[in-house]
């Protein structure tokens, strides 16, 4: 018997969401027979379109009664646009998530992965590695608007961003210390030059934080040449900080210069443990091919290695990318998407069986 | 004599624009020559740093009637963040032309040129080809907000967001339009999942505005997955909308993916003609490079070329783009940048002879 005993919530939510849980959480079990701890999962059918279908709402009023006593969630992907608009769904799931649980850091890795082709021209896997710190809570997602003049010619909407000092230095000072423990360098995305209020104000901070860590090598670039360099020089970053928005649009471009968003896992953190932190793929549920059995699962389970290094399983984190590097290597058990056989079941069981053979 | 003479007001800026525009302005005239068509030019220095410093503001403040008599506007680059702040030069020059000569469009074309390599890999010249049309006057380019606090803990700073049904509506029609006379595609740039005010009307917006043209496919992604899909599938695209942060992400990303962004156009168009227009290199003042006689000239080329099609010299504007093609085909023409031996004044020379040479 183990006392590293984890409570963890897990929420499917819709479409591919409901298949690449699963093999997400068979590789866990397997980490966790392998690597000696338990996980005691607890299954919420809410945060979905079907629960909206039923309930008229993406939750239950309690929800967060019912999530906050568990050490971390484990989360699929939410939204089905014909059942309910997605800034609905999101709204009344992830996003809610993210901002009540003040998961302030959103963590999403960028590395090029054996076995899968970069459609960048001569990157091997080695050449792109490194980090996109989003700031989670605020900025641009600020819910603060609306709409005057309706139906007229005079129509016009309004929204806020709204960038907080508290919320601006702790992201700051999550990534600068990300940076320091990594290749020491961190990169800002900014737009200072356009979005002339908020986005100064965040170059400012930048600047005050920076001298708290003098090892930490800092540069900034707006944000949309940085999405050029992404794609001309990707070996040029360690850790790139950018705001909602701007860390939002970097950490799908970034998993597209490695090969595909498929594989992409994405931590939505609570640094000070004050509550859960929520791990979950990049990828969206992608209706198109829902309910097939052929999404790649490798996201969500890279997602699960996220979420053991949070819970302090380090080795057993570096053990399941170990497996999943593995497993990209063989056409056998690497998905359709990547060029492989595999469907989602069989490439999730290869990454178990991987785990627990790991010497 | 010719009665096709065009008055044209020239400011090249700061940094590489005043080594670029000579260049353009060398090209322009030789199609000139070849086409039989005048440029009056008039020379600003305006709109540069070096006037800021001297004169206390980037503009003198008759700087509207000053060029409102020109039938476009030939820019180079502006901007020097050592001497000004970009927000403050860029709002006071470019960003005041767009708003006040009513530019609402920015048009961007991204396209694969002979003779310069993609970071993409297996891409070719042909297989892309879009444009990208931008808001290019509203939108998260507000100049309203503020800070409160400061100084303290409690610091907040917010910026809004503007979208009026004017604003959206004609830039969506010029861009259906556009997408009408070229593949009959469109893709909208939305973030209706995250920016749950602003972006859901853009989106209402797009769908009210598709039905008045049957003709014309359309789709849209969010702005994350778009950048991604920029990279993994640039052939998807033909027409590419989006407000005006958006557009100018994309309208980078997109040149980027193309090989370079220092070769790529901008035209910022008040399609009514009730103002100058103004054509601009995408790429900015690169000071690091700047007094070397070594920037690529080709940016500041083919806006020249956008500029002609604007005027109504098409024949003209083709010729220039076919001489571009064959400049950038041979080494001995092609700035360092793209892996040449040319200088900037030996890629302009080049070209001009190519333009005039031209069958
Ligand atoms: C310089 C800057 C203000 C400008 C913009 O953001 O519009 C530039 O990036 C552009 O695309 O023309
Ligand atoms: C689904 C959407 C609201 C979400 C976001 O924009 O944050 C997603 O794109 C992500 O990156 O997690």
């Amino acid at each position: 018997m183990t006392d590293r005993v984890y409570r963890i919530a897990v929420i499917p939510g819709d479409g591919i969401g409901k298949e690449v849980v699963p093999e997400g959480l068979r590789v866990l079990q397997a980490a966790g027979e392998r690597y000696g701890f338990e996980l005691r999962c607890d299954h919420f059918d809410f945060a979905s379109c079907d629960y909206y279908e039923q309930h008229g709402k993406m939750m239950p009023d309690d929800w967060k009664d019912q999530i906050a006593g568990h050490d971390a969630i484990f989360f699929g992907a939410v939204g089905w646009p014909e059942k309910v608009p997605d800034h609905i769904s999101l709204w009344g799931s992830l996003i809610q998530f993210r901002r009540e649980f003040d998961q302030y850091v959103g963590m999403r890795p960028v590395r090029l992965m054996p076995g899968v082709a970069s459609p960048l021209a001569n990157r091997k896997p080695g050449d792109i590695d490194f980090v996109v710190v989003r700031e989670n809570t605020e900025g641009e997602y600020s819910s603060i608007g609306g709409r005057i003049f309706p139906g007229t010619e005079r129509e016009t909407v309004v929204q806020e961003s709204v960038m907080t000092r508290i919320g601006v230095d702790r992201i700051l000072r999550f990534a600068f210390e990300l940076a320091a423990t990594r290749g020491g360098h961190l990169t800002s995305a900014t737009k200072s030059n356009g979005i002339s209020v908020t986005m100064p104000y965040w170059d400012e901070r930048v600047e005050a934080m920076a001298a708290n860590f003098p090892d930490v090598r800092w540069d900034k670039y707006h944000i949309d040449i940085l999405t050029a360099h992404f794609v001309l020089n990707p070996d040029r970053f360690d850790v790139v900080v950018g705001s909602n928005l701007f860390g939002d649009i970097l950490s799908d471009l970034g998993p597209a210069c490695t090969g595909t968003i498929g594989i992409a896992p994405s931590g939505n953190i609570n640094p000070e443990r004050r509550f859960p932190s929520l791990f979950e793929p990049v990828h969206g549920t992608a209706p198109d091919i829902a309910g097939q059995n052929i999404a790649n699962p490798i996201g969500q389970i890279w997602a699960g290695s996220m979420m053991l290094d949070h819970l302090g399983e380090a080795e057993a984190a570096a053990g399941i990318l170990s497996a999943i590097e593995a497993s990209l290597l063989r056409p056998e058990t690497r998905t359709r998407d990547l060029g492989g056989s595999a469907d989602t079941t069989t490439c999730g069981e290869a990454v178990a069986a991987a785990v627990l053979d790991h010497a």
